[in-house]
Formats: C-alpha cells, sequence, structure tokens
C-alpha cells in the first residue's frame, strides 16, 4: 500500500506532456522570434556590477529591474526592511480574475564577490560576453550576435550572475512577458519577490517578511535559483540545506620573522593552521569534530525513495572535473549532500608563486562554510567548531585583534568569527501544490525530471515557513557547470530557453 | 689544555678597545658631522625599486652604485656572468702600497619582492620615510630632518632594502669614504663587490666568480648582511645556512564548485594540502620526514663553546614578537638554528576575508623554504620532501599544467617544483685572519661581542670556498628587528652609525 502510494506520488503522468504541448510549443516560437531583444535585454542587466557589499551597484541593479517590470505593466514596489539602508526587495503583482491559487515567484539580484584577477583572460565579471562553447571545452569570445544572425543555443554568456541569479530574474519576467504577448492569462495570481541581499546571507530578509507579510500571502514560494541536475534533465527540489561561513585566524609573531633567523624557533601560524584543520576532518572528508554529525532529522519514506531515483551523476561529472578521488567514502552525492558539511572555502598566510619571501608569517587565515541539513541549527554547529578549536588547547576570540596582554598569556590564539548563517528547510513532498509544480514542469519535458528532496545549496527558506507559513519549492533553470559562485561563471543559452518554457507552464498550473 | 685553548681564542682583548678608541672617535666625528648627506645618499638608493625580478629597477640600482663609487674615486666595473642578460656584480678596488693582505666587502643591491598592499599606511616600499620609533612601538612618520635639524639616533628608515641589503652598500662605501675624507690609509687592499642576484637565490654568482676569479683573488671576503644579535650587541658570524625554496601545489576539480551543491563531494584541495603539510610537521615544529635530520655535520668544540657563550634572547624576544608559546620543545633558538629546518612561506588556495565565496577551491599551493646546515645538500634534501609526498600516495610532477589523462589517472596529484637552492658554509673560527677581524669589531664595542659559528639566515658562501678557496666572514650591521625579507623593512639610524664604525676598523685590521 504504502509502495502504491510513493509510486503514484511519484510517478510522471506522460499524458500531461502532450495536453500542455500547445503550451510548450507558442512558447517557443515566441522565444525563437525575440531572441535578439530577450537576449540584449539580459546582457544589459548584466552589465550593472551587482556585488552584495556594492551598495551603489547594488542601487542600480534594483532600478534595472523596476524598469523591466514597469515596461511589462507590473505593479512595482520596493520593499525596506525595518533596518535601514538595506537592499530592498523588489516587488510587484498580478492579480488574475478568478484565479483561486496565488504563487510567489523569487529570484535574487545581488552576486557573489568577484576578483577579476582570477577570471580569465578576456573576461571581466561586468563585461558580459558570449563565448561559443564553456572555457572547459576550449571555448571563445565571439561577437554579440547581430539581428542577422541565429543564436547557437549551445553558446555561453559569461559574467557575474549570469547563472546566480539574474538568470532567475530575466527567466520569470520573459516568461511573463511571453504569456503576456501571446495573449495567454495566467491560471494563478503572480506576484513576484525579487532580493537584494541573498550573497550576504539574506541578513534582513527576515525583517522584510514580517514588515510585508499581509501583501506576501500566497499558497507557494517558487525559487528560481541554483542549477538543474548534472544530467541535464530538469529538477524539482523541496528543500535547501542551511549555511553559516566562519573564519579561523590564527596568530603567532606580531611581525614577520625572517625564516632564516628564526626558523624554526619562532611558531609558523601557517603550520599551526594546518595542524588544527587537519584535526576537522580527515582526507576521506569525514568530519571529526564531536557532535558534527547528531540533530539531523532522518529522511521520510518518499524522500529516500525520490533520492534512490536520482540518476547517479558521479561518474560523468568526476570525468568532467578531473579527478577519480572523491571525498565521502564511496557515497554519493545525493546522500552526501543530505548531510552537514564542513568545507575550506579558501586559505591564506603570507604570498606564495611570485610574491614569496622566506619569511615566517604573522597569521594564516581559514574560511571555512558549514552547510547544515533539517534538525542542525546553524549557532549550535558553529559552537560545535568553536568547542573543538579550544579542546585543541586554543584560546579562542571573537575580537577583531589581539592584544600583547592575550599574546602573552595563551600559547595558542585563534580568532573565530562567524555570521549568523540559517538553517536547512524541507517542503514535503506529497503536498497538493507540490504535484501541481511536479507536473506542470514536467509538461516541459520529453526526459523524466529528477525530484531532489533537498538541494546541497543553500537559500533561507525556513524565514517562509516561519513568518508566511508558506511552502517553497526550488525550480532551478541554469547549467550545472555554471561557475556559481567563482570566477568564469556562465550560463548556456538553452538553459535560458527551457527554463522560460518551464516558467510560462508554473504561472499556468491547473 | 684544550678549554685554555678555547678560552683564549674567544676571549675579548680589552685593551684593543683603548688602543682603538681614537679611529672610532675620529669616525664618530666626521659620521656627526656629515649625517645629513650621508642619509641623503642612502634615501636617494632606498627610492629606486629594486626587486630582484624588476630588471629596469635592478639596472637603476646598479647605476647609482656605480656612481656613489666614482664619487669616491673608486675604480669600478660591472662583473658579467656566462649567462646573458644577468644582473652585474659592481667591483670596484683600491689597492693600497704595501699593503699584504686583500679584504673583498660583500653586499648585495637587490631586495625581495614586496607587495605594497601589506605594508603599513603611508609607507611605501620605493618612497623611504623616516619614523619617529618602530611601527611596533608606535612610531610616527616624521618629515625628512632639515640640515638644521639634529637626527635623533632611535629613529628609523622604513623601505625595502633599507636594512637587507642596501644599508650593507651604504655602509662599506661610506666607511671607505670616511676614511678618505679623514686622509687614514686602509690597512689592507680593498676590492668591493655587490651582487645584483641575491634575492633570486644567486643564480649566476658561481659563474661570476669563477669568470672573474683572478680578480678576485683575496684573503678573506666579508659578508656584510643580516642583524647583530637581539640583545643589539655586534656580531661576527661565521657561516650560513644554506637554503632552498620549493612549492607544493595540490590540485582537485578543473573548476571552482559550489560548495553546497557538491560539497562534501568533490574533494577539497585545501583540505588535502592541509592534511599534508600536517604529516611533514608535527606542532612542536619537529620535522617528521624521514632522514630530515640525518646528514648533519657536528658543530666542532669550539662551536660549541661560542654557542654555550650567546646571550639567550629567547625571553626578550618572545616579549617582543608577542608570544610564548615557541617551536622546537624547549631548546634554545641558537641550538635550533644548528638544525636544517621546514619552514611554511605561505599558503594560499581561492580567498579569505572579504573576497571569500562559498566555493570549493580548484588547487591549494603552498611556499616552503628548507635551512640547510653543514653536511646536508640542497637537492638531496628537496629528495627527501619529495618521496614524503609520494609515500602519502601522491602522483608528483614538477609539470606546470596537470593533462587530463593524469587528472583521470591519479587519486592525488601533487606539482613539486625546487628552486636551484645551495648549501651552508662555515668558515673555522681559529684561522688568524678570524682573529684580526673579531679584534676589529670587538675594538669598536665596549660590550662583549657576539661570536656566531653560524647564522640562521643563508648566503651562497660555500661558492667562494669552491671557486675562490677563499674563506667569509659575516660582520651585520642591521638591527635585530627590521622586517627583512617582510613588509616594513626599516633600519634603526644608530644602526648605520654603529655599522660605519665598524667597517672602518675592518678596514684597518691589524
Amino acid at each position: 500500500m504504502k509502495r502504491y502510494f510513493l509510486l503514484t506520488l511519484l510517478s510522471i503522468n506522460v499524458l500531461t506532456v502532450f495536453s500542455q504541448s500547445t503550451l510548450v510549443d507558442k512558447t517557443r516560437s515566441f522565444r525563437q522570434a525575440n531572441e535578439h531583444q530577450l537576449l540584449h535585454e539580459f546582457m544589459g542587466l548584466l552589465s550593472i556590477p551587482n556585488v552584495v557589499y556594492d551598495t551603489v551597484g547594488i542601487q542600480k541593479t534594483a532600478n534595472y529591474i523596476v524598469k523591466m517590470m514597469k515596461d511589462r505593466g507590473i505593479k512595482t514596489q520596493k520593499l525596506d526592511a525595518t533596518t535601514k539602508g538595506v537592499p530592498p526587495a523588489i516587488y510587484g503583482e498580478i492579480i488574475v480574475p478568478n484565479a483561486t491559487k496565488t504563487l510567489v515567484f523569487y529570484a535574487h539580484y545581488d552576486g557573489q564577490p568577484v576578483n577579476p584577477n582570477q577570471w580569465a583572460e578576456g573576461i571581466k565579471p561586468f563585461e558580459a560576453v558570449f563565448l561559443d562553447a564553456s572555457l572547459e571545452k576550449g571555448g571563445k569570445i565571439i561577437n554579440v550576435p547581430k539581428a542577422s544572425e541565429s543564436i547557437n543555443p549551445e553558446w555561453r554568456i559569461y559574467g557575474r550572475s549570469a547563472s546566480d541569479d539574474k538568470a532567475g530574474v530575466f527567466t520569470i519576467l520573459s516568461a511573463y512577458q511571453a504569456m503576456n504577448k501571446m495573449g495567454i492569462k495566467p491560471s494563478v495570481n503572480l506576484k513576484f519577490f525579487f532580493e537584494g541581499e541573498e550573497e550576504a546571507g539574506s541578513t534582513h530578509l527576515e525583517e522584510i517578511l514580517a514588515k510585508h507579510k499581509d501583501k506576501l500571502k500566497a499558497d507557494l514560494w517558487v525559487i528560481c535559483d541554483g542549477p538543474v541536475h548534472q544530467s541535464g534533465r530538469k529538477q524539482v527540489v523541496f528543500g535547501v540545506r542551511g549555511d553559516v561561513n566562519m573564519e579561523v585566524k590564527v596568530f603567532a609573531s606580531k611581525r614577520p620573522l625572517h625564516s632564516g633567523h628564526y626558523g624554526n624557533w619562532a611558531p609558523n601560524p601557517a603550520n599551526l593552521l594546518v595542524n588544527l584543520l587537519t584535526t576537522m576532518k580527515d582526507t576521506k572528508g569525514k568530519v571529526l569534530i564531536k557532535g558534527f554529525y547528531d540533530d539531523v532529522t532522518p529522511l521520510s519514506a518518499l524522500e529516500k525513495q525520490a533520492l534512490a531515483n536520482i540518476p547517479p551523476p558521479d561518474e560523468q561529472m568526476r570525468n568532467e572535473l578531473g579527478f577519480v578521488r572523491a571525498e565521502g567514502d564511496g557515497k554519493s552525492l545525493a546522500e552526501l549532500i543530505s548531510l552537514p558539511s564542513l568545507n575550506i572555502n579558501g586559505i591564506a598566510s603570507a604570498n606564495v608563486g611570485k610574491m614569496v619571501a622566506n619569511i615566517i608569517p604573522t597569521s594564516a587565515t581559514a574560511a571555512l562554510d558549514l552547510r547544515l541539513v533539517l534538525g542542525n541549527d546553524a549557532q549550535r554547529q558553529v559552537q560545535k567548531v568553536i568547542e573543538h578549536i579550544k579542546l585543541q588547547g586554543y584560546y579562542v576570540t571573537t575580537n577583531e585583534s589581539i592584544t600583547d596582554e592575550e599574546r602573552l598569556k595563551y600559547p595558542l590564539i585563534a580568532r573565530v568569527q562567524a555570521k549568523d548563517g540559517y538553517n536547512a528547510q524541507r517542503t514535503k513532498m506529497d503536498l497538493p501544490i507540490a504535484q501541481l509544480i511536479i507536473k506542470a514542469v514536467q509538461s516541459t519535458s520529453k526526459e523524466n525530471i529528477v525530484l531532489m528532496p533537498s538541494s546541497g545549496g543553500s537559500l533561507p527558506l525556513y524565514l517562509f515557513d516561519k513568518h508566511l507559513s508558506t511552502p517553497t519549492i526550488t525550480v532551478p533553470i541554469a547549467n550545472h557547470d555554471n561557475n556559481q559562485h567563482a570566477e568564469n561563471e556562465n550560463i548556456r543559452i538553452q538553459n535560458l530557453w527551457s527554463g522560460l518554457e518551464t516558467y510560462v507552464a508554473l504561472m499556468s498550473i491547473q
């Protein structure tokens, strides 16, 4: 009985593919006739710096999006937080006569920091360019196609937020534009919500949701962020991991020392840090911190079944990424992202390469992010790491600088700073509205779509539960090899086109 | 008998302090009358970029020094290597009628790389400035003193090579200038040799010495480089450690990955590197690489005695440097620099701080330097490290980039590149010429000078043995807290003045 129930929920009604095929075809025709204009507007959006800490760039990006919405006849408003000076969320709504359901479409318009020196030659984060393939496949920069030239859907656009998440903003607004131009009425009331602070950990999203609670009433939030499955199949994602960032900085001498005259007598902070980090995680990727895997809420039967149905991307991905030895001691990627993680985002101590000098550095820093699953609490997880560092003999402080008194009192000194972070969230896969979403996305794809109980990535989706009591489901559109968060971020053009069809279907659920 | 012999050699003849006091006094008077002109010329020298890889800056620096020498009436020549395009050594000589001995005075005019962002606010590596104290003691930038203002000898000059080693060039040439102006004839023939490639590992010094062997004949090379003892006492150093630099780079995915979607399944190179480095050295500073401490030539009885006489700087230095826990498990600094070392000069993987992103990096790099003592061979020591890395399961290559084939063949991949490096050297403390040098330096100081069997630092002094069969002795002048090789390099002005007196005495040995 239980098994039958599971299969019914997870099985895909192939008939809907044909019944909705008219909508997909129409959307495709519209897109084919308007590719150049669509991409022109998108390139304009990508040309505006949107690093989350760049208040001027963030403001300009918000204004561009407001104009995009006005051009589409969407009533638009900036939703502020209680705290002043915070990047606003951009809100808009389309009320549809006789519609009984309301969906909020979410994307974020801010982007991760950039280090232009790390990007490939000729590619600047905020001067988006077309490439004829991905860099990894030898792609070269090509001219922006003229109106008379056809656009190859395998081409890519490179630039910060090309995928994460200006592609989301663009796809949602272009789907509505397409419906408008095609004269098709949405089946539900549409609300649009574009956040401007996601990459800083959505610090003020909670305030915005609480303050504008009434306006944001809905049956479901549809989140457009992250990549489709590595196999290229479309996917619907029912949850996210939580995330919290930490920085661990180990101190030694007050001034850098000549490595000959003082090595090895003066303590080397890089040596101390590598030893400390080694106590945290073994070479197989298992975190050794006490209690790190406690608190985890087990997956439901339905979620386990979904996990088992996910095509294993492991071998394809290892080939593509160029490694044979994965972490996790043989567990699959899908299993591993159901666990909390501790990842080193970066390490720095003095210099390497051309800038190297024969010194003993004064400090060494590691940036860590902890991904959290259902049951974990961000600050409780941070506390486990801090306790572990103390257990290794360190005096731990959160203060920006170390006093002389502290230096002469404690043999080992670490500054540990953690952000607030946020917890994981999962929407139940058997909700009726979840089934409507699955059906709509499947209607746009000939292949079975992938149903993911939780993404490995993070968004503060628990806030929608907490403040609005509204479930969230993520429907991503980006290619999996988009380099989001890193240098050389990009989007494959076909993913924009497929995404457009997906989002038109989502605005037409029935 | 043996003990008596040792004491005789090491004991300081306090009477010579008085017999040579006229020379010291005269030098002091000359300096006091000429401080502004002396420092003006020195500041000019410091204003020329001299990073060892900056060929234009190196050329300009060389030309400035040639002019300084010509101004002093020294016959000057640039000594080239067999290899073309190498920074030349600048050579000059003063033949003194009836002199029976010849000393070569060595310093180097190139400097370590600089990262201007790491220097304190307002201090630029090649725009030397005066400070009224060291930065660590709250020193502030002050104006260049006018001719009418007196110069406080506790002031410091900040800039790249202020200590290492333009101070050496300046002191040697100013000592000769002082003798000239005072009308005092040197007691020995003087040769001057200023190297331009020391901070790159003196790659072509061997060629220069071999090619100009006849010209460089002498009884002793006097090396002006490095700091005086941490207690502030003058010191004479009879050897140097060898040094060889290595870079270890660990590879993982070809492209940076989102730490949520792929953590912790994709291998993290930073995690691999910290684990690898941890296997090399424990937290007490002991190197764990097999055979690392083999090959060491034991100290002679005289050298052991000298070591025992060195005032322990440990506690003073720990207070000054701001740490309580030294490496070396309780051994003294002097003992520890008699051992080979493995030091992490720097580590880098992706970014930390404001630039951090939630990614899994593609690679992680550690810069290492290995200091060598008598008996070690640079390449043999490098090989021990490489064997150790292989023992940890790594495929080791020296190639610049990793092929796809290698990536899909080997679970763990490290690129290990080593420079040529050079071996240690020690001059016997009981040579008659060594005793003359000790006597001369002691004649300029009321405190007992420190006799060091070997510096912790490195210079390719073995080459003088090998090609010229000539011993070397180092007589440093810089303050110990000069930040050489690092940001905020500086010299205390009194050290320049004391150094001047030392070098006048060295040109007058008898």
